[in-house]
This record gives structure tokens, C-alpha cells and sequence, in this order.
């Protein structure tokens, strides 16, 4: 049976998120966007939003913003986002910096709790940032890095994991969805595979929060961070998020000990005294208007509600994959995301030589995908804004450029 | 001499940057805006380049913003606030982060330029940031901290400074102006007198940058970092700048290795090689809304010129001070900022035991002021948008209240 548009159009009719399209600005081009895997689409409301928050609040307000309704952003954000997206109750999650700021700090933090251990664990596959301060941070604090080495675009399983943990594994780096392959992690059964062997866990959600359903506080994980500017909708550079367990805030510490992490910021003391809060994680002032933009992505999330959005997700990757399936074998050969919706993320990809000359081709011709050295094609098909006519316009124009039998 | 509501005027009119308030939302409160040294007003040009950014370059080009123009924003930015702004030639000054952070990672990057040396000199008056970190930082790395202390909001001193400085300095950490009071410090000779006992500096200019003329490559600095929302009015929460002298480019290094700092970003590589450039000092995806921000602001201050800003400035706390003193007195005595114009800085300080009441009160009359904790009211006369007439009108309403005579 061959898919064709009218499979498509029968899809959207009976997609109950459909609607959220107009819940987005949405030009004439591009033919199809997928790649909001690594910038989703603006958001009428926030454009909206942040017009309200530059013209008013800053030019009307001035100074005055801070004690009215900037000075809590971090905090009043971050519990919104744990509540609606993380799975996480209320004082454990704040809006801040960066994503590589935040797990430097979470990565300090984490060591500091296993004072007795060597080892932090990391693997290969883990995004490039993650990895790089492992090393550094490892150098730093005389810990030893010990690198597990999956098959090239594979992820971690819990057997590779086993060889690597031990009494002297501290801290354990992983990204609950491959941001390559799009494999996606068990994070309640990984975690607690972790504390079977006494150590902590920080876990990288840059590619599954907003549109995997995450269980933070269920899962018992300790640490998690991650970037908003993809599912959730909040723009280039927007503030990252961090989230640590209740239980450790008494116990953790970070280095950037900046003004905005100490127990009376205007105080000004002499001495430094950190927070009790989830504020002592913080450091400078907050960037108002990306986490604003965060609180606009979150309630779009929460509108539509995790769940459907994960049944969107699925069937659109099932779409996507059954698309390049029938452009033939080696097409099919190139999915090296997971079939298995158990260990599938929100993104689809193809490996293939032609990677980069694919992209520019498509790219030309006003689909967008994205592409990751040395031969990947993500496809990031973003459940409020992506339809499967889109998905199938690409499919369609990558056929007629010769590019759909690879 | 009593000064009046005339003498304002008359220093209005001839005012070559009055033009510039025209450049700015003004609403039709606050009756006197006195707290643009914490947050500077909202340009006009701002608002529309964000409206732009936010609704074309994300909402239009998507994912294509990076390679169109987002990627080299920090370095693209830094160049234009290093030509004009701190006196730094191109390849030296990057947008990116908060001051606290930025800090971080340059005491860090300092401190490895003196590995032989063991202590890191800082003032108590420095703000808080400045000072938790170092001695957090020191704590990290096994140095120790070397406390000048000042007479309270009295600053740093040559002779102070000479008292602390040894072979075992590694590190001087200095605000060119004093965030309370207002001194401002000798930059480039103090820079010689930490060069000469074979030291590196560390210069905060949050409180300097955009209302004091600064060459850091005339007068050799080492390293320099600031904020951005008060007199380069980029808004709240907007991005720091990090300048590195380029003679140490080559050696320095910082501890948060995120993918950004990688001499090929999208190279993703298994080890870490961080950029030979000043990009090694990124860490995680660019701010975006928050640099173009503050390249609006930078251009505005192109436009007046720093020299201009500085004239006005000087009138404008000059101008603030007569007033203070004609009130009588304690209020005279009250001014704890410098009257010698070669150390002073873009507020005006006054030190009463009613600080906190009286900050109270004008606020409800619409006069803003700033407080700081314990006793302590910043009058911030921002030259491009602070009249001689809002200046007026402060003081009339301070003293309709009975504020007048401290």
C-alpha cells in the first residue's frame, strides 16, 4: 500500500491538534519546515507577549519591573515548566543562562554529592557540549572520565551502562534522547540503575522536554537540564531550564555564585550566603524577556496536553519513516532512528553519504530539514506546528529532485 | 546663586544631546526618571529592531537565522561595543551571558595566566558578584584572597591598593565605578601599578560602560567585563560583554567548554578543541533578542558620542549635587559621591539613615530613584535621556515633601 496525499489530508483532518497551526505565525514559505527540533516556530502569543513586556513593562515601568513582576521569573517559570512539561513539583525548577551554563553548575553539583567517588560517566554519543565539560570539569576537580562507547549513532543500553558503573562512579551524564539518532532512553529505569550503583544522575532533555512525556520526580531523577528554543517554542537563545531534586537542595552547591544566588540578593553582605531555595542555582540577572517567552511556550504545551502531543509525535514519525520507506531499500536502511515507538524521540533520521549535498538540495527547493556531521538528516517534526501534508510536500519534493531513492 | 526651574531650562536648551530623549519611549510618568544606572530606558529603534528580528528573522527565516545572521551576532556586537564604547580593536570583546558568569570565567582565565602566584586581591565595597565569586573561585582553585578594605563607600585607593599588591599576587579584581558611591578609579594607572608587581587585572565596568570614556587597549587591561541594561539601555536581563586582552587570547583558557567555545562548532567532535579566536570564550547558544538589543544601544551611544555623554554626565551630577547642596546642610554632608569630576562616576549618591523611607516616598510622588541597602539613595543620570528639568523637578517634588533637608 503506497501512502499519498490523501493519506496525508485524511491525517490532518483527524489530528485534534491540528488547530494549534494558527496558534503559529506560519508564512508562505518554507514548503515545509522540519527542523523544529532545533528552532520551533514563534507563537502569535508570544510575539504578542513580548511587544506587551518591551513596550510596557520595560519602556513603562522601567526599574519598577523588577519588584512587579521580573524578580520571580526564574522561579515562577520554572515551577510552571516542572508542572506542565517536567513532571516535577513546585521549588525545583528555574529558568536561567544557558543550557551548557546550567550543566556546567549541574555536573559541579552532582560531584559535590559523591565527595568519595573518582568517576563521572559519559558517553560518546552525548551531545558536544556535554562531553567537553565532563572532560574540563573532570580535569578540574581531579575526577576521572570514563567514556562509554556505543556503536556510532547508537545510544546507550542498560547493559553498556553496567560496564561502566561501579563504587567509584559518582556522577552519570546522558541525554534522555539521542540529539543524532533520536533514540530514546528509558529515564526511570536508567536512573534507578544509576542509584543501584550509588551514584547520581544528570540527565540532558534538550531533545525530548515538550515532547516526551517526562517524569522527573517519579523517576527519583536527581539533576536535568535543558533548552527551550526547540519544542517549547521560546526563540534563538532562549534561557535554558535546571531542575534538582528536593532532596539534594540542602546538600548542593554551584560555582558561579553570582548576587541572584544568595539568600538576600539586595542585602549586598559582606559574607555569602547562599539561598535555601532552588534560587541558590542561580548566578546573574535574568533574561526577561527569553524566559517570558518560555512561559508563552509552556502554556501552548499545556493547552494541548503531553499526551496528545506524544501520540502526534508518534504517528508523525511513523509517517515520516513509512515515507522514506517506500522511496525503497536503501532508503530504509538509512532510519537509524528507533521503529520501536518505546525508543523513539520526537525526530526522525537518515544516514546517509549524501547528508550534506541532500540538505542544500532540499534546502533550495524550500523544504527544510537539518543536518548533523558528517552524513545525518534529522527530521524534527514538531507535533503543534508540523501536519502531515508537510511531511508529505517534503517527501513529494525530494522525489522530484531525484533525492527520494537514496 | 539659588538655582531654579529657569536655570534647568536654560541648561536644556542648550543641551546637545537633548534630541536624544526623543529617541526614547517617554511616557507620562515617572515625572523624574533617576534609575538609569540599573535600567536604562527603552529606545524607540530597540522596540522596532526586536519587533523585526522576532517577527521576520524567527518567525520568517526560522532555522535559517543562524547562518543568515545569528551565529556571529556575539563576536559582530562585541566588535562594534569594543570600537565604540571601550576602546578595544576588533577580535577582543564578545557579547554573551551575565556579568556573573562572564566574571566567572575570567577570574578563572586569569588565574591560570599566574600559576606560580597564590593570591587574588579584592575590595570589600566591589559588588557583591565580584566578590562571592572570588572567593568562591579562590576557594575552588586553593588561593586566598587578599581583602582591601576601604573605608565604607569609600573606594579603592593607590595607596590601598600598593598595600596589597606582592610577588604572590595573581589576580586584581577592581570596579572602575563604585556601584555605591559612585568613585570612579584611575583605569589605566592602576592597571600599571597591578602590571608592575607582575599581576592581571580584572575590570567591572557595569557601572562605567556608556557614560565614561574607557580605552582598555591604550591602557593595557587585561581582562574587562560589564552589563548592559543601564547607560547602553538594552533592557532587562540583556547579555554582559567579556573583553580579553588579545596578547592573551593565545593562552587563555575558561572552564565552561560548551559547544559554542569549540574552534568548530558544528564539527561535533569527540575531543574538545576550543576556538583559537575570542569565540573560545563562549559557551551555549547566543541570546539573541538580548544582543541585537544591545546593538541598538551601542549604536545610539555611536551617534552622541562618548565624549558628549561624559560632558552631559558631568553637568547633569553636577547640576544634581548644587541642588542636594542648597537643600542645606546634612545634605550637603549627605553626597558621598566624589565633587572632583576626575573621580566621579554617572550617579550621585547621597548616605542618609532615611534612605530606605525616603526612596519610599518619591517613588509614590513619581520620582525614582534607587535604594541601596542599608542607607544609601543612587541618583542615575543617564545623559541620553535625563533632562536637567526631570533633574529639577526631583528636587522640587523632594522637597514639597519635606524631603528637601535631610
Amino acid at each position: 500500500m503506497t501512502l499519498t496525499n490523501q493519506d496525508a489530508a485524511t491525517l490532518d483532518r483527524a489530528d485534534p491538534l491540528a488547530r494549534f497551526r494558527d496558534r503559529f505565525v506560519m508564512g508562505a514559505e518554507p514548503l515545509a519546515y522540519l527542523d523544529g527540533n532545533s528552532l520551533g516556530r514563534l507563537p502569535k502569543a508570544t510575539a504578542a507577549r513580548l511587544r506587551d513586556v518591551i513596550d510596557h513593562e520595560w519602556g513603562g515601568r522601567l526599574i519598577r519591573g523588577w519588584e512587579e513582576k521580573w524578580l520571580d521569573l526564574p522561579t515562577v517559570v520554572g515551577d510552571r515548566l516542572g508542572a506542565v512539561v517536567l513532571g516535577a513539583g513546585a521549588g525545583q525548577t528555574v529558568i536561567a543562562d544557558s543550557t551548557s551554563v546550567n550543566l556546567y553548575k549541574l555536573i559541579h553539583a552532582a560531584i559535590g554529592l559523591r565527595p568519595g567517588r573518582t568517576e563521572i560517566v559519559i558517553d560518546d554519543t552525548n551531545f558536544p557540549t556535554d562531553r567537553y565539560l565532563v572532560e574540563s570539569i573532570a580535569a578540574a576537580r581531579t575526577r576521572t572520565v570514563r567514556r562509554i562507547r556505543p556503536a556510532f549513532v547508537e545510544s546507550v543500553t542498560a547493559e553498556l551502562l553496567e560496564t561502566a558503573l561501579g563504587p567509584d562512579t559518582a556522577v552519570v551524564v546522558l541525554s534522555q534522547v539521542d540529539y543524532r539518532s533520536g533514540t530514546l532512553l528509558d529515564l526511570a529505569a536508567i536512573t534507578a540503575q544509576v542509584h543501584a550503583a550509588g551514584a547520581v544522575v544528570v540527565w540532558d532533555l534538550c531533545h525530548s522536554v515538550g515532547v516526551v512525556p517526562i517524569e522527573l520526580d517519579a523517576a527519583g531523577v536527581d539533576f536535568a537540564v535543558g533548552c527551550t528554543y526547540k519544542y517549547l517554542n521560546a526563540g534563538p537563545g532562549a534561557p535554558a531550564f535546571m531542575y534538582v531534586a528536593e532532596r539534594h537542595l540542602a546538600d548542593v552547591t554551584q560555582p558561579i555564585t553570582g548576587w541572584w544566588s544568595a539568600e538576600d540578593m539586595f542585602a549586598m553582605a559582606t559574607e555569602y550566603a547562599p539561598a535555601t531555595s532552588i534560587r541558590k542555582m542561580l548566578s546573574g540577572t535574568a533574561n526577561v524577556l527569553g524566559i517570558v517567552a518560555v512561559d508563552e511556550g509552556i502554556k501552548l504545551i499545556a493547552e494541548a496536553g503531553i499526551a496528545a502531543i506524544r501520540a502526534k509525535s508518534l504517528a508523525l514519525t511513523d509517517f515520516q519513516i513509512a515515507l522514506i520507506d517506500q522511496c525503497g531499500p536503501v532508503s530504509h536502511e538509512s532510519v537509524v532512528t528507533p521503529r520501536n515507538h518505546v525508543r523513539r524521540g520526537g525526530h526522525v533520521t537518515v544516514r546517509t553519504p549524501k547528508a550534506r549535498d541532500i540538505t542544500a538540495r532540499l534546502m533550495a527547493h524550500g523544504i527544510i530539514p537539518d543536518f548533523r556531521n558528517p552524513d545525518m538528516i534529522r527530521l524534527g517534526l514538531s507535533p503543534l506546528t508540523t501536519s502531515f501534508g508537510e511531511v508529505f510536500a517534503a517527501y513529494t519534493a525530494a522525489n522530484a529532485l531525484g533525492l527520494g531513492d537514496l
